[in-house]
Formats: C-alpha cells, sequence, structure tokens
C-alpha cells in the first residue's frame, strides 16, 4: 500500500454549472470541496475529474494510477459511458478502491458492482439528518463522536435496495420519520468500496467537518493492500494439481 | 410462502445430447436428473425448461409461476439472451429463489448479481471432492452428516471471485491440494440466492443422494416468504414524511 | 423440524405482581401476552414459564422438549441461576432456537452469547417508535409493510454494543432522535438467535399486531432444523483420517 | 492510531520448559519466535509476557499501554485466573486487538468473546496444511501468494464450533482430507480479533515466513483506531432526547 494513495476524486459537474445557487454553493464544484477536504486531512496525492472532460477525465492512464476514486454523479448517470464504466469495474476487481457518495448510489457502476438495483426512497424537503455510528471501532468511524448532526438534507429512506453490506459503520436518523444504512463497507474482487449517504448538491454538506473525516477516512480504508493477484478474468487455463494425484 | 414452491429447473441441455457418453449419464437430461431428485424429496411442483426451447423454456408467465429456479449452464452461457437474463435478474429482485449450479457460476445471469467476475481456478482431472458442512445448523444443511462424500470431480480452487457469502454452509476438499467456498448463500433485493458447487456434466454427481437433497433443502430455503414488496425500481415518487415537517 | 415447533415462552413476571398499573396491561403477564400471540399465529405447542417457578420452570426436562425459548427479563436478570443459564446456553449450542426480547439484552444468557457487554442507551420518555424493514425477503419480515407502527416506547439507542447481526432485519426510528439496530439474527453452534427491541413493560406492545406477526415469524425461523451434531463439547478424540496419511 | 501498535506477545510457555525437544524447537520459546517475527516486520514496540510471571505478565498497566495482544496457550487454560481473564475481555472491548494463535482456540477469553464452544476436530499426524486465501484485498492478506505451504502440522477439522467469521481470510486444506476455516476476523465492543490456526508446538511454524507476515499484517489490522468510546458497561444514565420531544 502507498503510504499516500493516489486518490481521483470525480464529479459529474453539471449541477453547479446550470443553477447558479448551487454554483455559488460550490465554487469549485463539489468536487473541489471534496478534494479541499481530503487535502486538509493530509492526503497529498488528490486529483479531480468530470464528466465533461474526454473520457470524462478516466483514461485507462488515470485509473492505473488511481488508487482510490470517489463518485459524485445525479443528473447524467446515463451519459457515462458503458466503456468507462467497465474499466472502473476492471480497476475495482484488481483492487483500487471506490467511494460512492450520495447519489452515486444510482450510477451505472455502483448498481454493475453491487448486482441489485440500489434504489430507494427518498424526499427533498429539508429533512434533518443525523447520522449514527454503529461500528465505533472501524478504521471509518476513527476520530468521530457517537453521531454527526448533517443539518438539512435529503432524505433517504429504506428500503435500500442493496446487498446487505459486509459492515454497517453509520445509519441515518430523518426528521420526517425515516431510517437508512448511509455507511455500507463491500469487497469485489481484490477492491473495496464504501458507499456514505449525505451530500445532496443544494446543501454545503461537504464542507462539514465530519463528513470531511469520514471521506478521508474511507480513502485510507480503500486503498489497495498488495494482496495475491486476483483470479484471472477469464480463466481459461485448468490449474496444476499440488498433490500427487491417483490417476494421473 | 406456498407450502410446495413452484421449481422450474432449468438446465442448458446441449452436452447430452452432443457427446453419447455424457447422454448415456444422464438419459433425462441434467435436468431430468435434478427434478426427479427434487421430485424424491417431496417437492410436488417442479417443471423443467432448456435452452433450445422458445425463450429458453422461460417466458414472462413461466416465470412469474416460478417460486425457485435451478440453473446448470456450462458450454453456452453467451447464448443466453439478455432478454431472458434481465427478466431472470428481475423476478429474483422481487423475490424468487435461484440456485446456481456448478458450471452456472459463469453464467450471465449469477455474475449480474453478484457484480464480481466469478472465475475460479479448475482442473478436469478426476479429483476426488469431500464438501464439509460448516454451518450444520442452517436450513440447507438439513439432515445432512459432517461431510459429504462427492467422489470424483472436477476441480474447483480458490481464490474464487466472488462476495463473500452472507452464509457459508459448505466447504469442498480435492485430493489435488486445493479448498473452494461450495456452498454460498446470498440476498438480492426479495431473491434468496445459492450457489452450489459439484455438478461436472462427466460425473453422475446429481443421482447422490446427499447431492440431491443439498438441492431440495436449498429449493425449500430460497422459496419467497411474502415481505414487504422491495422499492420500485427506477423510484422516480418521493416520499410523503411520516412526522410532522418544521418547515413544510 | 417438527412443523410445529414446541415453544417455551419465559417471563421474569415480577413487574406485573409489583405494580398494579402494569398488571392491568398484561392481565396474564406478559409471558401471556406473547403466548397468545404466538397461538393467534397458528403455533400449537406453546407453554409459559415464569422466574419464580422452581428452577425457573427451565428444568432439563422442559429444556430437551424446547425447540424455541423466547426470553423477556428485566429487574432480576441477576436471579436467574447460572445453573439454568448454562443449561439454556447448552442447549441453544445444540439448536435450540432463542428471541430475546426488549430488556432481554441485558439478560445473564445473551451476554455469553454474543460475547460482548450488549450495553445500550435509553431513555423512558414515551417516544415514537417506528421500526423499518430493511431485509424485506427475510423470514421474519412475512407478511409485513415497509415499517412497524410501534406508538409510544422506550428508547433504545446506539451505539449497541453486540456483535455485527448475521442478518439486520430491522432498524427502529425513535422521534427523539435516535436510531437501533432493532431486529439482529445470529447464529451459535446449531441453534438460531433473534433480539427483537420492542416490549417495555409499561406498554401494550406485545398486543401489537405486527409485533405478534415478528415473534411467530422468528419462531418458525428459530426452530432448529435438523442438520448434523455440532462438535462434541470439549472434543477429547482425536480424528481418523479420512485419505491415506504418508506417514502413517 | 499508532503508527507503532505497542504489542504484547503472550505465551503458556510450558511446553518449551517441560519438553526439551520442544525447547529445541523454539529455544527463546514459542513467544520469543513470535515476537522476532514481528520485530523482523518492522514492528518496534513489542514485548513479551507468560503464564508464570506474577498476574500472567499481563497487569493493568501492561494491557494499558498494549494496542494488540497476541495468545498462545495449549496445556494450562485453566490456569489463566479469571480476573486476568475479565481484564484482557473488557480491553478488547474497549479496543484493544487481540490475534488468537493455533490452540488458543480453546482459552477461556476467545471462548467468552466468540459465546460458542469453540471446539473442533483434531488430530496429530503429520498433516500436511496448505492455507488458501480467501480474501485476497484484505490487509491481513497482503503480500502473501494464492496459498500458504505450512508443511507438516497438527489437523484441525470442521466443524469448528465458533461463530460465523466477519470475514473469512483463510481455509486451511489438509492430506488427511479436512478442511477449516483458518483466518477469521471478528468485532467485539471495539476491539478487533483475528484467529490464526497454524502452529502447534511441535513444528516450528512460527518461523515460517508466510506465517510471521500474517501475524504482522494481523496486528497492524487489528491495532485500535480511536472511533468513539463505546457504550458505557453498565450503563445507568438515561439519554437526553435530541429532538423536542411532545411530551416533555
Amino acid at each position: 500500500m502507498e503510504s499516500q494513495p493516489r486518490v481521483t476524486v470525480w464529479n459529474e459537474y453539471r449541477h453547479e454549472r446550470l443553477d447558479a445557487k448551487l454554483g455559488a454553493l460550490y465554487p469549485e464544484g463539489i468536487h473541489g470541496a471534496i478534494a479541499a477536504g481530503l487535502r486538509a486531512h493530509g492526503l497529498t496525492q488528490v486529483r479531480t475529474a468530470t464528466l465533461d472532460e474526454p473520457e470524462h477525465g478516466l483514461s485507462a492512464e488515470v485509473l492505473a494510477e488511481t488508487d482510490v476514486l470517489t463518485w459524485w454523479g445525479h443528473m447524467a448517470h446515463g451519459e457515462v459511458s458503458d466503456a468507462v464504466v467497465a474499466r472502473i469495474y476492471e480497476r475495482v476487481l484488481d483492487g483500487m478502491g471506490l467511494i460512492v457518495l450520495h447519489s452515486g448510489h444510482d450510477s451505472k457502476v455502483f448498481k454493475r458492482l453491487m448486482g441489485t438495483s440500489c434504489q430507494l426512497h427518498w424526499r427533498e424537503a429539508k429533512d434533518h439528518e443525523r447520522i449514527w455510528v454503529v461500528a465505533p471501532g472501524h478504521p471509518i468511524a476513527a476520530g468521530l463522536e457517537s453521531h454527526l448532526e448533517i443539518g438539512p438534507e435529503e432524505m433517504y429512506g429504506e428500503h435500500f435496495d442493496i446487498p446487505a453490506p459486509e459492515t454497517l459503520v453509520f445509519i441515518s436518523w430523518f426528521s420526517g420519520g425515516e431510517v437508512f444504512r448511509s455507511g455500507c463497507c463491500y469487497t469485489r474482487g481484490n477492491g473495496k468500496i464504501f458507499y456514505f449517504r449525505p451530500g445532496h448538491e443544494s446543501y454545503p454538506t461537504y464542507f462539514n467537518a465530519d463528513v470531511r473525516r469520514v471521506i478521508a477516512n474511507a480513502v485510507r480504508w480503500a486503498a489497495p493492500t498488495g494482496g495475491p493477484t486476483p483470479t484471472p478474468r477469464p480463466n481459461y487455463t485448468p490449474s496444476a494439481p499440488l498433490e500427487p494425484m491417483a490417476g494421473a
């Protein structure tokens, strides 16, 4: 593992350019706010990429140099090319970490890695969100208190159609009466995946100190660990036996 | 739940017709042997379907009347139409059980539901396979002893590129020196999925009494339980709050 | 598995006798209300046992004839004899199901089976509780809607110091701002365990139709399945090899 | 987290002193071999403690200065005082890591933390052991190949009566025909626990390069992460609501 994982912060970057109010909230884009938060937590190798760059800023070269990719998308999931999605998917299986944020639940790559619809219930009504830590010993909860006060946010409610997380780190409470599994860890191939709920484009969530801490923790947790190369895909070659075979 | 789940046993049904030796081993096809095993275990609503039937025998009507689908395929995964795969996938998320057998690990629908490559190491060399029960209290292990003696079989070895099973019921030992996670439970949406390793086309595995018992147990375990309807896919309608909203 | 599991409903049965108001709420005791709910859901082999009976009503004979034990205790956890706790513990490892209700989180037997403190945060303040289904395909959620409206209840809040559940079925929302993992499945040895949160003695929770349904579902889910006998405890006898040993 | 976790390597240290042949195998004791392996992997804060020291070398002071404890015991589990066991148990819930080695499966503290018998099948017959990596992306598998060749070892076979691991990292293959879940991760309270199978006293297992790497990896993985303080035990104080309460 790199002591300093190489992070690429990906953002759709449409809302901020299309809506002046949202642009004022995130003058450097949502990606800029997330990258600044990572740098403030001591991560030094942070770059950004956005949808409207060539190959969405995620060429094979960029991904090959990326240890952890963070993903924010919302209104243009369908515009992400299948080729780039396949490239990210393969990199995750090979060990790249992936942090999926908020409306990224509906992205092509997250749904492909989860194997479910990843749909949920939702409401834009300035609910108050409070996020409870249910796995306090997990590295992603390092430095937190018992809960995070998020403030006004879009509501996401259960049932959230995901596979049961390997580790559930956070659960959200919403003032309108719902709960949500807000911090969900997965492994796919050699890659670690973390889904983190908060971050609707109309709230300054990515300036929240605790949210920034969680994303930085998640990046460090998801960085590749240098284990054995996963099974080749597809695997055309039979294995030689490791023991004498009676019939051989 | 139906006290008698409606089972559809699906088989590629090519090996048995193309190779006389395999045809002699499974004169009613692999599907015929599996269906007979289920009926011997008291399941009364069992039908079969095969690749070369129209819509592979899996029309919307057939799937709507199927509580649990069992899947055996090997040489023709690529010939299964994407439309039928999508139909099965949606039915699983809605609650249909799916039992994936042996080389079905590389089927389109299993890979889509898992979100990984599902590749593995393998060898056709008459290894001896012995399957150990590691979850003796699980319904799929009902009526078994500590292990199943399978006899000569194709070897499947780790690393098996699957998500960590929600419950691991079986682990295989192979005489050539490998191990394999052989009985793996998953939930996707409202649907239960069980992967069961043994059953290469050149061995009479589906006549093995313990193998038949496991598949029958798995069918009963995977039958739908009648819980709440999962989140609509895609979910376009916002939720009304359940509590008075200060700002509303 | 018995098609009709033999259920023993255990209750501390002190609050109802010491406090007239609580006695009026549960004139047949909390155990009486739970047993009535099980019978209303078609379970025919239901008996009850209470703390102040000899051996707390849980003699070796009674436990030997019990497939599933439900447990409600609160003010007198310390009075449950260690011998009876050990007897229950051994029966669970051998396959008896155990349904732990509400304040039973602090019982000796639950803490012994969990291996953690099982402590939590709490408040008696007529919070409103709403329980969300997060595993809609699980047998314990059969017949439910997306959530259960419980009404006024004691609050239990995170962090709940339990091992991560093998399956998390329910999450509670409380009007005071907390969430709680309310429906938690475990396996210990051959035994299945379900913890279900609601049921403070001062509320008529065990007359709630959905709560009754959940407990009945849980009893059926936790009934023994007849798998292989677990490893003898303690295990003094070495195993004979199953393969020829080179050095033997 | 300390960049250098403070490790205490605990050993029963009886076999090596009672049996000259075993003493010759481990001239510095099993603890000496384990500690040397950790130091060779760059861990600088490593001390040892043994059964026959006062308080087994595990005073409150020592444990307060221990981030990760490794445990090897076999013939004298019963001589470990209940007071020291309780002290270790509480420290684990508060966040200390615990690495349990080989016959430590039957130690008081492991059984208390697991909540099961932790019994297994076994044979001393110079089986060949090979350990397969089934979670190649896990930090404990860092730097390994697809499998570890252990050589002659005591056999441990399934069923191993443990709770299903939160993450299963390794599975052992034995030449006598058995398999075993050999690398098992758990969380209890804020503490991380790793059980690692190999290491019978009559084999030079703790000099094996891969075994040493695994233990060093496990120590780094299990070091505390500095999350929120777990729920007080026992928790006598009710929580104040975080939202306005209608009835308050």
